[in-house]
């Protein structure tokens, strides 16, 4: 959907500048941007704001990778938790759903990404080096892989796990199986066999 | 979905900020902030520009009410225009639709949104006094409303066509009907009831 209007140019520059988010098309970002323009001027000044600021003001933790404001964040500060685990997650999102499961009290480590040879990510681009480094600190004992069950997360566990055990340090994959609270007719064929699969005795 | 883990504080502001866009729940939002800082930082800085800048350069017509840098838009500034039509949409994304079709020559009035009482959004937010009284500019001869055909859109075109006629304005709206290059098959009923109502002979 082209303006066949003559557009004023700060709108279409803003409306250039939404489409850079993931998964806005020009029509949501000239949503948006009216949206913005008719409703929340306060609110576009705010996220003009954040923006400035969060580029400025972040940058990625020397240890783990995840984005933080001083050199090494929070929970790879906190002397509280387990160094002798390391777990690898493709993002914060997924360090944030480990983290409110509460059971895990040990270090991550955040890919920011995955293996996706057709968009040209490789071991390279992800510093699978440098997470190697990190791994060799003599402190840790195990490396928990928590990349996605998606094929790429698959592909860059089997990779690093590959990686790691050249290493000798033991290497682990969170369970597949039915999710809690899951009824067996609403679970894909595919979790089921997994899940029978890798049954365990009780 | 919180962050149990201790997000640093512009990387929440700007979360906060993204999900002041309109359609951006919490998990787009950091979907979007991850996007950004990993992968896109200079893309965050323009769009950090472009929003001050449309906030501070962007104002309304004070002829259509669309936004523009100038004092009146180009639309209403072409004297190629024909002025003895004024044609009232909803959005600047609806003036855009009309506008792609080539079939209009008039003038505009953007209303910036429709009747919503149940949101408190009446005559007076919608400013239909203005918009009368640039209708009533001696020169519109008909003002054809081009609200959305949803209960609020019609109610909009209800309401102002009322108002026009009272004051001794023609009014007209879009036709209803079978849209252009459609299967009856696949058209719903009520489209099917209105364009047999509203049936031409040949």
């Amino acid at each position: 959907m082209e303006a066949p209007l003559p557009e004023p140019e700060p709108l279409k520059a803003l409306i250039d500048a939404l489409r850079r988010l993931p998964g806005v098309g020009v029509r949501s970002a000239r949503r948006m941007a009216y949206h913005l323009l008719q409703h929340d001027v306060s609110g576009a000044t705010q996220l003009s704001r954040a923006l400035a600021d969060a580029a400025s003001r972040l940058r990625h933790c020397t240890r783990c990778n995840s984005f933080t404001e001083s050199e090494v964040c929070a929970v790879c500060a906190n002397p509280k938790r387990d160094s002798s685990l390391l777990c690898v997650v493709e993002t914060p999102a997924d360090q944030n759903m480990i983290e409110s499961s509460h059971e895990y009290k040990g270090l991550y480590y955040v890919l920011m990404g995955r293996l996706a040879p057709l968009e040209g990510i490789g071991p390279m681009q992800l510093q699978f080096e440098r997470l190697v480094n990190r791994a060799l600190d003599g402190q840790v004992q195990e490396v928990i892989l928590a990349t996605n069950f998606t094929a790429e997360g698959e592909t860059t566990a089997h990779y690093l796990s590959e990686l790691f055990r050249e290493r000798g340090l033991s290497v682990s994959r969170l369970a597949r199986g039915v999710p809690a609270g899951s009824e067996l007719e609403y679970v894909d064929a595919g979790t089921i066999a997994w899940a029978l699969m890798e049954r365990r005795s009780t």
